[in-house]
Order: structure tokens, then C-alpha cells, then sequence
């Protein structure tokens, strides 16, 4: 459980670098990132080396009890090399090239550039092989930052052709397995394929989902590039990359097979304005800590990847400069997300920056120290959580076990976002609407690939299954059959792999296991009301943009549509539970509204024995890691925390103020409850 | 009457063809319309041709007592031409190439591409030509669909330099004509002239006007190609074209010249979502069933063109894949759409598709059938439509006699649309203020260019007639003078033929028929209250978007300005009577409200003497053809239907559902009303 | 006092000249502008001159009285001269050329087009260098109009290497300056700076800052060149050029160093709607009339510029075609305005245009006659304003005199609109905050650079000085110890001339000053309550977008945080007031709304003994010049003027119409209120 910073030596005087280093270590910080953006530092002029201010750098923090953790500088590469080698820029879908001049301006297929990679990475790696102070490695920087990942360029062009052909026997199969027949889009061979550039109207979605599966193993290649080379020099480092919240366009899954340590980049309020929904404001509570669920959902996530502890390697120390507003974080916050990342799973949490720079783009971006040196507003709350990781809680946390998983994938996401057959159709909103049901009764999460083991798992949700294969129905089928509870949402089972329709109606190869087909399906703007009615408790629930018009064969209706929306669904089955030897399958065929994920969701916690507590307010998220319960308070509110057995907390009370948090000892979720002294 | 539907053998397995149409021929389809966008499957490769497929097709149709409708495939040429041939491309006003991967790739004014076209074509029809199964051909596939009517390649800048050419006897008259003195817009020679491409600013008016009569034009060419060519083989086939609902760049009348019969694409749940103004939100009645005006002005666009019975070449047949939303259609709406075609002059309507695509593009756009063969939620319908058609309805029912004209053209629709002067001016939903007035009444109405033959129609509405000529002039005022009665909307007779205004003040040459100039005019935004009161009347009604202050010479003032506005107009003219001989002219100087279009419309049919209901509720509408009224109900609501004289309905009842139709027989339209029953 | 207009004679028949000018000398006018956009008609062919067509409406003109004002007509290059050097076209950042078929598509930096720019107006000043009818001359049209001051072309960019080689020593104290080690940004020689193109992510502030004001310096070069070369020609002419409103790219002070009289082109009803925040619509009134604050504040611009009268060189004349609305000006709106640019220190307003154009991009624009020649719109009020101003006011009025001076530079607006932090963060706006509430108090204000010499002023506002050197900071010291009042908004200080953070905490180098420093802020969306209280008189009043928590060291708060916002700023103060010797400092760490803007200025004013009014109503404004006082009404209400002492209006009275103006004699702002008669 450590704390650490983000630091740039060489954006500051060098005689300046001790008192900042000194300062660090009294706060009880223990890591210490730096060079990410430095090839220019590093390398001023082709093949003149100046690594001694790193050197020096480095010395500093591990005099000072700290670790270095290094970074390849390869985000930013220098001028006089995009003027040498132009031919590394990547292009937009028009050709236009993504100049010099901000960052991330190189092609992930550029063999120009990955050769320069090799030699800048070699000679950094084999200078700091035998350094005792340095940890490990990050890989570049937040790969995919600013759409990045896809790039339309000529060398990205022959890459294309060459993967396909890697995975196709002959182009004939392409055809086939895309559907290229459809409006004359058959190949002759695999060099005319071309990236999904330019044209008059949509693209085909075959060949869109195979050329978003290419862009990003083009990273995977680019980061594996990486980490053999560092590998190479001293495989006691641990190599890391740190992925920016999470981006559409970058599987986190394939990249972090060649990691040893997943960490990523948090920003609470930033997040919360960026990925609302059109038309939607941040509450002035989202606006000072952000949504737990948000925040938290990405912790799960990076935890899962690997299944191990992760590290928040960026987080966010107070006001920063690039949401579309800056407000400042509720008094308290910066400490708040740290215990909430340890609470998700974090080992260690970064604040980034250790000052508020002075030049470029990230102006008015807050860090642990102004600019002048003084203290800046999440200086306190940094230092605070590092007395407490020391003191308070042992060192060396066990891994967060989670009894609930829930299926996240980058297939799925490609294919719903070029088909969302409505404006409001969002993959990550979707997940969310499930994912916040089990957070709202306190329950730990995996958010986990569908490739992934799923026996040790009580429960399964999949929101979001659109593209399904028989080898996973089978493995979801022996899921329920040995007992497991499986939940599905909308759109499931719709697909095949190459993203074409499934030949039988949906969902596909998983009917028999739901028991259930769906007979049509509609998707609905905000302004027409939309509900169901459950049919045990006839309860009226609100749902949103999708609804299927269920079939059942052998399950049993649970919703059934009410006369809301012209009634045209009036009467027919929304959603339905099937049994299955051991276990149930719920097939929910609409988009569920909050009330209607926790009714659907409580039973199942119920069946399934999982340990709940009572439905949490909006702001309140409870989690237990390794024996101890925290409750985080993301609201400027008052709360009364009422555990079902008696305990003392070991941090804060069980009044918790606004942006507060509180550690109980104990897995204490099972019927815990939260009350508003509001 | 004929049912019919569009295939797509190429898609589905050999074996499955004879099921698929020998369902089609049980349901009770006559036409069977194929291989649109098959290039790439007739010629896998250049020169080599595969035909057999599609006369195994064609032969199982006719052999099913079917015909076959054929396509010329040119909508998507294939890859291997593509790379063969880049120049083929369109470009955009920047210059980036509209590239292959989707469809309508290919510049109309490309020599090589009507090189490649003419070989397909020639090949196709001369291989069809004595084949007794098809029965006609539609050229290539909605031209103008994903805005590819204007390229902007340097084929296209050619070409439009020799369409000047031809077009003015020297640059000069030219630039007297356009008036290029304006900012040294000045040309020396017609070879200069480039395609507006982009600019820091705005363009000519006069220059893009003929540019987009040149594209056009250009369209007419490459349809006239194909027309030319099947013809030449069997002039026993019919020549149509599917024009895709509405499109803004594409003349449906001087494309029509070259066809025997004319087809649109209707999608009406599709087009109400697409085409409403910014701001306001489709009902939920319009998402089950679309606009009944919207999808009625396109029927009159398309029956008047030809002044002949027309086709739906593609209908609706569920749930579609394109809009913003893709709601279900209500129960029953499939079959509704069908005889709202006929009663407006449609003789077949095709469903598209057969079966839903399992690949492509399009997927999830609903088919007769599902995917996996069973009956998709429209089917029911197209077996009922074709059984009412073929054994309740007369066969081949007689023209629709309109006698009210609209005058709809597509150089008034081009000038607006440059300088609309309120984001809000649309020349479609202006034309739609008066349409919708008359059909309000049950009144059929023609919607013609305004060169057509006028003598024989009562009345003739004028809504946007803002080119106006001394011929043009002087054919309106012989209506009027021989008994007519004409009515204009604002902005009539501001411009010359060039786009350039008029000398005389507006509305230019039709000053004296008017009897009234406008003296000023204005656009105003919606937050603005805009109100005009009736003189005879004294009731207020709302007008929106433009207001013009007319100063009467003859003509006597119907409206007038009230207070609203802050007053600047405040008991000016807004609307004014003339009488000219034997007819009536009337000047509508705002656009006006439904309540104020209908208070203007009645008593122009009460003097023309033509037979009118009460004023129909919005989704209601009624008309009559051929000695039958139908009342097509595009709400959810129920009505009882109230004749003037009693009848017995021949299809549904005098009471009448939501989404259903009612068929009486007579023209009984005269006094007809409908009373809800909510 | 002159009434003028601007005549485009090639644009009308020959023989029409001589009735349109006799009309214009009978309407009172004295000058007439021509030529800006003629160069096709003056060199037809390259070398192939025609001025005879110039010749003769320069001697009509002189003939009846009146001067010509003509233009180098540079603004629009003809197509001949683009055909022959297409080099000279713009680039946007992705490359595509600005092309032909506008306005102003050429190059400031092009070498190639300097060369024809000295040509054509060599030219033209020999020819017309003895003209005893030429008054002056207007160089080009609306620099920097369309967006069109910052291309991308590559001529740009070696003129930007050059620019900077010209003001660095080395690369490497540019480097520092901009701080190029953040992103590896680093440059290694001045030739490879290139400007701002396309990039992935956002650019350097540093980078965009100096590309901003070297594109500004590339059009003071360009409008240099014209000056010295008419200047060679005849120094008695006077050398202007006719600022387009406000633009954001251009600096106004830098331009008219070159210049002898500065005007400008006054859109009012155009303006209000253009530059309108989003989601806010303008009134009915300022549909009518604008925004007299939006309109006064240009004319306090221009006329600051030279600190000497300025011309409004093109007055709406009534509707015009350009804005999203096009609603007709009040009645009598266009004398109001002419009277209204007098008040705050015009000389001459010239009317665009005489007639109605009937070609090209500005059709459906008005002018003082009709396309026929019939009076349009605003003809009266053209020649009512020019009988005033040569019968009642003496001739030629002292210049403005103001107590108040509000900074204003470009400087700051673009580096506040690089880094806005809010989208509704407008540098426009913020300015207008403060300027708007000394307008409301009748006081004149000189709107100027902060280089300017501040002496003379007895209270300096400075509501958005982001960017500060220590001599400024010296300079306004020394205002404020010799016993000026200054006022400070929010985000000052913040920044270095190179748009780098200060070292020192906000607002840096005037820290002493203030008295006080920036702890944090923030930046706060709309829909969140803001507000602040007076600590004096315990009022609560509400902010807006940005706020900071000020320290204070030797101030004394004024206002301070309330609960709102989550409160997370309760308690601290929001706004200091210092006493520095024999003056007084205020900082304003919001942005105030209205009310709280005139609680800060009242006392300032009042301090300071200025002369103010009652709180004028939104639409009515005061000003004083040379011993008149002008009451203009830009509502549709009456209003009652009181003044403190008795006066008989010398134009209009005591009671005042929607859209009138009253003028009375002498200097009777102070205590004077205007009553609503509503």
C-alpha cells in the first residue's frame, strides 16, 4: 500500500531536485515515475546521449529511500526525428498526417519508428540495468491518448493486408466470414484491402471490427517491443504500462498479456464530465469526487486484467486543466480516491504531478506542490493516506476476491459502437447499468474478459454479450449447469465472430441455455415512456433505449411490457429466468433503469448466497479487501454507517462526513447499511 | 395492384432459393426485383462473367408465375475496377477521394467509369434480352443517396467547364448572367470555371445554382446511358428508377424523362426521424407509422412526374436499420403504408427485403422473413395487402385525379437552400405548410414542376416560388385569367433564372398579377411570438420564420400584422386577395401555421368548387381514387368514420383502428368527417 | 459630422450613375467609399488596365460635393491572377487551399502576391495621385474576415522561422521561453518550427501564442505596403482601413500604426446574434436595435486606437443577409446608431451600401435604396441623422473625453481562448462584465492597451490582464501610488509574455499590488448557484463560470464565498480592496454578474470623482462629448429623462420612443436618471 508521485527533474532547475526529493520522502512517499516525455532530453540530437541529469535523478530518490520507476520516452518523439523520418506520422481516414506539436504523433506500424524505438529503449534499458533504484519500467504513455490507436496511413495499409492474410487461409474465407457479397465488397486478394478510409456512407462492420482487432495488436506488437528489450536487460524489473481511464479504442487485455503490472491513470472529475451521456450535467457531487462507480469499474477492470493488484499510476491531485470545467475536488477527495483505489485492489497510488508545470499543454494542472514550491491543495490528504497505508493498515494487502463477475470485452464494444442503432446506445453506459447494481448492495466485482475462467465466480453478468460463439455458450452453459448464476442484458447473442448476424434468431447459439428467443426487438428515443411491469410484485419499472420482444420456449417471464409507448409490446415478455440443472440463466431483454437492475439483481445475490448489504445511496460505496470494510463517501453528504455487528473503525467513524472515508476491520458487507443525517 | 418484394439470391445458400420463392408466390407476390448490387459477382474479375446464378433465379421467379424486375448493377463497382481505374472516384469540395468500402463510389462524369458501365450494362441486357421472366429493369440504385450527386474531381471540373459552354454563347454573357462583377468573380474563359470547392467563405449563388443543375445534369446523362442501352436490347421492358425518398441535390423530373415508369423508396418511420426540423421530436404515433404527409407528398412528387401510376420499388417492412431509432412499427402499419400508396397512384409496392441480411451494412433491417426463413412481423401484412388487392380492388385502378396542383421544383429548392437567411427556412416543410392544408381536407393533390400543364387543374398552390420568369409569369397569370385560382407562399418571385434578384421589387414579374409588392421582409427565430390577424374574421393566427410587408396596388388585404414582434409591422398587409378576370390570386406573405394555412386554403376550394372534407385530425388523411375513398389511419387512436351519404365499407369498417385502413367505395370525400373515439 | 455611404457603380448600368448621385449629395452626404473589391473590373488581363469606368464616378461624385474614399482592391484577387499563381492561396491547418469563389483567399506572407498587391496599387495611386476628389484611401477590405488573419501555407512557414529567428538570439532561448522540454517539443534551428498544422492533441500555448502574433504581424506587414506606397504618392491623403466589428485574430492597435484614421464596419442586429454566448438567444430589443454595450464598446475601441475620432466605414443600413436572423431593424434604429457612434466619438458614418445588390453572395442585403432606386428602409434615417448633424450639433466636435479607461489586447484574448478552461469562458464577455457596468452609469470609457500611457485616467479596469511582465506591473503600480483607482478581474496575473505560468502564485509580478494572492480556483458549469457575499453590506450576488480563493497579505476582503457550490469555498474571500499610497487597488476574483459588477464600480467611481448616473435601464445609454450629452434608446420602451439640473433637449425631448435619442446641451451625466414610462 504505497503512495508515490509523478516527477519532471528535468522541467525544473537542477538545483531545485533535492528539496523536491527530500520533501517526497518526508511526505512517506515511496515511488517516484519520471522520463516519459524526455527523448528530447534524453537524445538531443541524433545519437548525442545525455542520461546523466536521469542519472542524477535517480540517485536523489534512492538516496532518499525511494524507488524510481522509469519510462520508455517513446510518446513524444523529438523533432529533428519526425523531420528526418516524416513517414512515422499517422494519418487520418482523409490522409491528412497527425503532426508534430502535441504528443503521440508515431504510427504504431511504422518500421522506421520501430526502429528507432528499439534504439532508444536498447541504450536506455542497458544504462539502467544494474541501477539499484530503479523498480520497473512503464511502457510509452497512455497508448490510444487522443484516438491514436487507429491510424489510416500506407504503412498501416500493408500491415492490414498482412495480418489478414495471417489469419485467413485464403481471401475466399474473408469473403465469406465477412459477408463481402453484401453491396459488392468481395476482395480478389488480401493486398486490396485497405484501411476503412474515407468514403460516402457507412462502412461494412465486418470489416470495421477486423480493422479495429488490427489496430490494436498493432499496439500490442509496439508494447511487446518494449518489453522484450527491457526484459532483455534485467527481468527483475517489473514492466507496466499505464492506460488513460479507459479508451474505446485499446483492449486492455491483449496489451497487458506482455505486463507484469497493469496501472492506470485516474481522474475523477475529469472522467465524470468527459463520458456523461449528451444532454446530461454532473451533479455538483460528481463535479468535487467524480462517480464511484465510474472510478470504480475501472479499478475492477485493471485489477482483473491480470488478476492481481494493480496501481493507480496517475492520480488526480486536485483541480486539473482539461475537462470542460475545472472545479475544485471536495475537501478531502485526493485522499478518498486513494483509499478507494486500495479498496478496489490498488498496491500503490501515484499522484500526478509532484508541481503544477509551468510550460506546455498542462498549465493550470494542479500537482502535490505549486508551481512555487508551497503545498497545493491534495498535498495533505497524499500525506495523509501514506501515514495510513504505513500505520494503519498492513502492508501488503491480499487481493481483492470477488464473488460477482462481469463480462467486459473490446469485440463487443467495436461492434455496439459502430452499430448503436440509437444516438444514446453506449457500450461503457450499458455495462454500468449492471455493474452499479452489485455496487449499490456493496459487492465486490471482477469486470472480466468472457474468455476468461469463470468457475470461481457465484455469479455472472453479462450485459453486453452482442458477438457469441459456440465454444463460449458451451463454457457459459457448464457456468449455469455447475450451479452459477447467469445474468444476460440486451443485444445478447446477436453476432458471430466476424460480426455478421448469428444464422439462427437471437440470441444464437445461447437460446437453448436461456430458454428463450427474441421475436423483435426496437429501440426508443428519451422522450417516449418506456416500462415494465414484474410480474411477481407488480412493480412498475422504468427501462431505456433497447427493448426485445421475448419468446420464451422452456424459461418463465419475469417483466412483461405495460401499455406504456403506444403499447405495441403490450403484454409480451421483456425478460425471463430459465433453469438450468444446478443453476439460472435471467435473460433481461430491455435496457434496465436503476430500480429495475436492483430488483432483477437482488434475487440473484440471493440465490447465489452472495453476502449484500442494503441498497447504498448514489455517493456511498462499500467494499471489503482482505478483512478490512471501507465505506467512501463520493457525496458532500453526512452518513450514519449501521454494520450488522458490532465494530470500531480503525480509520474515521461511523459518522462519515462529506469526501470522507472510513475502514472497518472485518468483512462486515453482509447487511450493512448507510443512513443520510442529512 | 401488385404486391411484390426485393431479393437477394446472392446472399443466401443455392438450396435455399426454390423455399424462398415459392413462399414468395404463396403469399401472393407478383415481382420479384433483384441483383442491384450484384457487379462483383457477375464479374468476379474483368472479363470474367458469371451470370448463371441470376438466371437460375430469374427462372425458379418465373416459373412461379412471378416476373422479375433487374438492376443494373452499377451502384458498387467492384474492388478490382476501383484499383484498376482510381480515377472513377468522387471527391470531396477539400478534394479527398470518397473511396471504396460502402457504395456510390464512382463520379457520374467519368469517361471511364461510362466505359466500364456501358460493357456491364450491354452485356447484362443483351444476355436478358429475350428472357421472358423479367419484366423490366431499374437503373443503377437511388442516385444521389449519401449526398454523391456533387463531386468535385477534376473530371467533374471538365465537365462542367463544357456544360457552361454549351449553355452561353460567351464567358461574358456568363458573367452579365450570374453577375460576376460581385467581389471580381469575373471569368475569361468557360475553361476556368472551376466546381465550388472550398472557399474562406460563402459562394456565388448564381455559380453554385449552376453547378447543381450541372451535377444534375449529370445524373441524367449517366441514367440516360443505361436507359439508352437496355432499350436498345428489348424495348418491351420498362425503364424505372428508385428514387430514395426525397433527396435535395437530385431533379426527379428531368431524371424521369428517361423512364417508362417511376419508383420511390419509402420508409416511413425512417424519413419522420431523419428529416424534422432541429428542435422538435418525431411523436410517438409518427415513430409507429411515419408522417401520412410526408409520405404522401413523396407518392404525389412520384405519380406527378410522369402523370402515371408509380411503384414503391422498396417499402418499409419493419424495423429498419438506419435512423436515429428503430422503433417497431405499429400492428398492422406495413399493410397501412401499402393501400396509402395505391389510394395515392401507387400500382405495386415492393417490400424490401425479403429476408433480413445476415451480413454487411445492413443488417438488422427487418425483411418479410427473419433471417433463419420465418415470417417477419411484416409479413402477415403483405399477404394480407396482396390478398385485398387482388380479390377486393379492381385491377389496374384508373389514375388519380388531382384537382389542386402544387408547384415543387428543384432550382427553388437549390436557391433556398444556399440562402435560406433562418436556419429554420426549409423549402420541403414550407412546400409542407400548404400541402398538408389540402390534404387536411381530403383534397388530392398533384405536386408538379411548375413548366407543366396547368389548364386543368382548379386550383394551383405556389409555395416557394422564388425563380420566377416573364413566361412563367405569364402562364400563372392565363390560369388565373381563365378561371383559376393561384396561391403563393412567401418569397415568390424574388430571383431571376440565375439566381440573381430581380430588378423590379418582388415579387418581380408577378407584381401585377399580385396586385401587391412586398415592401420589406424578415426572418425571425422561433422564440419570438409571430402573429397575423385575419381581416374578415378578426381571429389572430401564428405565422413563423419569415414575414413579408406587403404595400397592395389592386389587391385588397386579407392579414395583417398585429402587435406582436415588438410592433415594427404592427397593421401592414401579410396576406392579400387580387381578382384577375376569371380567377383569384391570393399572396401569403408569411408562413403560416396549420391553423392560418387552413384558413386560407377553405375558402380557396369553397370558390374553385372543389369537394373538400371537415378538417381531418393529423394522422388521419383521406383520398380518393378511382371511384374508392380510403381513410388511411396513421395514429393510434380509433375513429368512427362519418360519410355525407351512407355506405357500406368494402374494406374495414366505419369504425377504424389505430394503424388500419378503411375502403369505401364511391368518391365520397365530399363533407366526409372523422371523430375520435379515444 | 458627416452621413456618407459606399457605392459599387460597376455594378449598375452607366447611365444610372449620375441620378444615384445627384441623390446622394441631396440626401446630405459627404462621402462616398468605392472600389474594394474591383480588381477584375480595373485589370481585366493582366497589364490590360481600365480606370475610366472610376474615373467618372470619382468626378460625378466631386462634381456634386461630396469626396471619394477609395480602396486598394486587393481583397479579392481575380481568377486569372489565382490561375497564374495559385501559390498565392491560403492553406488551412490540414493543407486544403482557401480557394477562388469567395473573398480574401489569398496569402499575407506570399512573396508572390506582395509583388501584385505593389502593382495594382502603384498603379492606382499614380493614376489617381493629383484627383482633387480622392479624400483618402481605405487599404484592402476587413483584414482578417472569414477567419482569414493565421494560413497554413508553406510560405507561412518559412516566414514564421524567419519571424522567429528575427526576435530570438538563439533556438535555445526559445525554447526556454516557450518551455519546449514539456512533450519533447524541443526545437534544434529556427527553420523547423513550422506553424501550428494538424495534430492528434492540442498545441503548445507558447507556440500558438507567437504563431497568433506573427500571423497578426504578417497582415501589418501586408497593410503596410499599401500605406507607404500611397503615402509616396500623396500625403495628403488619409490612409484607413475598415475593421470588420471585432475579430478575435486581429489586432486592432498594431494595424493602425500605419493608419491615419481608424474605422470600422458596424452591424448591430448582425452582431448580437453572431456573438451571442451559447444557449442564449438576444432579445426581441437587441433584434431591433443589438446591444448598445456590444456596439459602444467597439466604438470606444477604434477610437481608442489612435485616441482620436474614427469613422464607422460601413453602417447597417437595415436588414441585412449575413446573420443566422434576418429580422428589420426598428424604426428610426439606423439614425439611433449614427447618433450613438457620434456620442462615443465617430466623425463620419457611412451607410453600406447605396442600393441593394442584385448579384452575387450579399443579394437580400439592404441599402438606402432599393434595387429599382426606390428609398429603402433606412433612407429617411440616413438623411434625418445628416441634416442633424450639419444643422444642430457645430461641426466637427471635440474628441471624447474619458475618467475611465478598460485594458484591452489581443494578447490576452488568445491566450485565454487557447486555454479557456470553461467553454463559456469568452475573453468578449469577461470584458464586457466590466466595461458595460461603467456604461450603465453614463461614464465614457476609453477601451486600451495596456502599453498605453494611463496617467490621464482616474480609474483603470483591467478584467482579464492574464498575461504580465514586471514593467507593466511597474507601470500600473505607479497609477495606482499617484492616486489611481484599478480594478482587476479575475485570472490575472497569471502568465508571462511568453504564455508561460509565472513562477510566483497568481497574479505573480502584481502580487504587492494586489495585497493579496491566488490559494486556487475553478471553473464552474451554469447550471450550479455561485454566489458570493459583500462583506460590507452583507448582499448576496451571484458569479459566474470562474472563481478564486484569494490570501489576502496586506487587503482587506470584500466579498467572500457563500454556501453555495457545495460550499467548499465557504469563507474565503473572493475580492480584495488595497490601499497603495494616494490610490486603491481592487481585485475581483470572480466573474461578476451584472448586479455585482456595479457594487464594485459605484465606489470606484465614486472615489475616484467621476461623474455617474443612476443605473441606467438594459437598453439605454448615456454619453457625454464636447458639451452635449446623448440619451439613446436601443428598447421599444419610452423612457422620461431627468436630468440633475434643468436642459432643453437640441434633438428629440425629454420624453424618449423605442429606438429614439434625445441630445442635450452641455454635460449632464452626472445624477442624471432615465424613468421606464412602460
Amino acid at each position: 500500500m504505497s503512495i508515490g508521485v509523478c516527477y519532471f527533474p528535468e522541467q525544473w532547475p537542477r538545483e531545485r531536485w533535492k528539496t523536491d526529493i527530500e520533501a517526497m520522502a518526508e511526505a512517506g512517499l515511496e515511488y517516484v515515475r519520471m522520463a516519459e516525455f524526455s527523448w528530447a532530453v534524453l537524445e538531443p540530437e541524433r545519437g548525442e546521449f545525455d542520461f546523466e541529469w536521469l542519472d542524477r535523478a535517480v540517485e536523489l530518490i534512492g538516496e532518499h529511500g525511494m524507488k524510481a520507476v522509469l519510462c520508455t520516452p517513446t510518446a513524444t518523439p523529438p523533432k529533428w526525428l519526425v523531420d528526418e523520418r516524416p513517414e512515422i506520422l499517422q494519418a487520418e481516414p482523409d490522409g491528412t498526417p497527425r503532426g508534430f506539436g502535441s504528443r503521440r504523433h508515431y504510427c504504431f506500424n511504422s518500421e522506421a519508428y520501430r526502429e528507432e524505438t528499439r534504439r532508444i529503449v536498447e541504450k536506455l534499458a542497458d544504462h539502467y540495468a544494474d541501477n539499484p533504484y530503479v523498480a520497473g519500467w512503464q511502457t510509452d504513455n497512455e497508448f490510444g491518448c487522443h484516438d491514436t490507436v487507429r491510424c489510416y496511413c500506407d504503412d498501416c495499409s500493408v500491415a492490414f493486408s498482412q495480418w489478414l492474410a495471417d489469419r485467413y487461409e485464403t481471401v475466399e474465407q474473408l469473403n465469406a466470414a465477412w459477408g463481402n457479397t453484401f453491396w459488392s465488397q468481395r476482395y480478389n486478394d488480401f493486398e486490396t484491402v485497405d484501411p476503412p478510409r474515407h468514403t460516402a456512407a457507412e462502412h461494412h462492420p465486418s470489416r470495421l471490427l477486423e480493422y479495429y482487432r488490427f489496430a490494436n495488436d498493432s499496439v500490442v506488437e509496439y508494447n511487446r517491443l518494449h518489453a522484450d528489450l527491457l526484459r532483455g536487460c534485467n527481468d527483475d524489473w517489473f514492466i507496466t504500462h499505464n492506460f488513460m481511464g479507459r479508451f474505446d479504442s485499446l483492449d486492455a487485455y491483449s496489451i497487458s498479456e506482455d505486463l507484469d503490472l497493469v496501472s492506470w491513470d485516474s481522474y475523477p472529475t475529469g472522467f465524470v464530465q468527459d463520458r456523461l451521456e449528451d444532454g446530461h450535467e454532473p451533479t455538483p457531487d460528481q463535479l468535487r469526487a467524480g462517480d464511484p462507480d465510474q472510478v470504480g469499474m475501472d479499478h475492477d477492470i485493471y485489477r482483473s486484467v491480470l488478476d492481481r493488484p494493480f496501481w493507480v499510476m496517475e492520480q488526480q491531485p486536485g483541480d486539473v486543466n482539461w475537462p470542460p470545467h475545472c472545479p475544485q475536488p471536495g475537501d478531502g477527495a485526493m485522499r478518498l480516491w486513494a483509499h478507494h483505489a486500495v479498496a478496489h485492489g490498488a498496491d500503490a497510488v501515484l499522484y500526478f504531478r509532484w508541481r503544477r508545470a509551468v510550460e506546455g499543454q498542462e498549465q493550470y494542472h494542479a500537482g502535490l506542490r505549486k508551481q512555487d514550491g508551497s503545498p497545493d491543495r491534495g498535498y495533505e490528504d497524499a500525506t495523509q493516506a501514506a501515514s495510513e497505508f504505513e500505520n494503519v493498515l498492513e502492508d501488503g494487502l491480499a487481493h481483492v476476491d470477488a464473488p460477482v463477475a462481469v463480462l467486459h470485452d473490446y469485440d463487443n464494444l467495436w461492434a455496439l459502437s459502430e452499430q448503436p442503432h440509437a444516438p444514446d446506445f453506449d457500450y461503457w453506459n450499458l455495462l454500468d447499468a449492471f455493474y452499479s447494481a452489485f455496487r449499490e448492495r456493496g459487492v465486490q466485482v471482477d469486470v472480466v474478459h468472457p474468455s476468461s475462467d469463470l468457475s470461481g465466480y457465484d455469479v455472472v453478468a453479462a450485459p453486453a454479450l452482442h458477438l457469441v460463439t459456440d465454444p463460449l455458450a458451451a463454457r457459459l452453459t457448464d457456468f449455469v449447469e455447475t450451479g452459477g448464476e447467469l445474468l444476460f442484458g440486451p443485444r445478447t447473442g446477436v453476432k458471430d465472430a466476424y460480426n455478421k448476424l448469428q444464422p439462427r434468431l437471437q440470441p444464437g447459439p445461447l437460446t437453448d441455455l436461456v430458454g428463450a428467443y427474441v421475436d423483435q426487438h426496437e429501440s426508443l428515443p428519451p422522450h417516449l415512456e418506456s416500462r415494465v411491469t414484474h410480474l411477481e410484485t407488480k412493480t412498475n419499472y422504468e427501462y431505456r433505449t433497447w427493448g426485445e420482444w421475448l419468446e420464451p420456449t422452456t424459461a418463465t417471464p419475469v417483466l412483461e411490457y405495460d401499455g406504456s409507448n403506444g403499447g405495441v409490446a403490450e403484454g409480451r415478455p421483456a425478460a425471463v429466468v430459465n433453469d438450468e440443472r444446478d443453476g439460472t440463466v435471467t435473460y433481461c431483454g430491455v435496457w434496465p433503469e436503476a430500480n429495475l437492475a436492483d430488483a432483477l439483481v437482488q434475487p440473484i445475490l440471493e440465490r447465489a448466497g452472495v453476502d449484500y448489504s442494503t441498497r447504498l445511496s448514489e455517493g456511498v460505496r462499500v467494499g471489503a479487501r482482505d478483512g478490512y470494510t471501507w465505506v467512501t463517501n463520493f457525496s458532500s453528504d453526512r452518513y450514519r454507517i449501521q454494520p450488522a455487528s458490532e465494530t470500531t473503525p480503525v480509520i474515521g467513524g461511523l459518522e462519515i462526513d462529506g469526501f470522507d472515508v472510513t475502514v472497518l476491520a472485518g468483512d462486515l458487507v453482509d447487511g450493512l447499511s448507510v443512513a443520510s443525517l442529512k
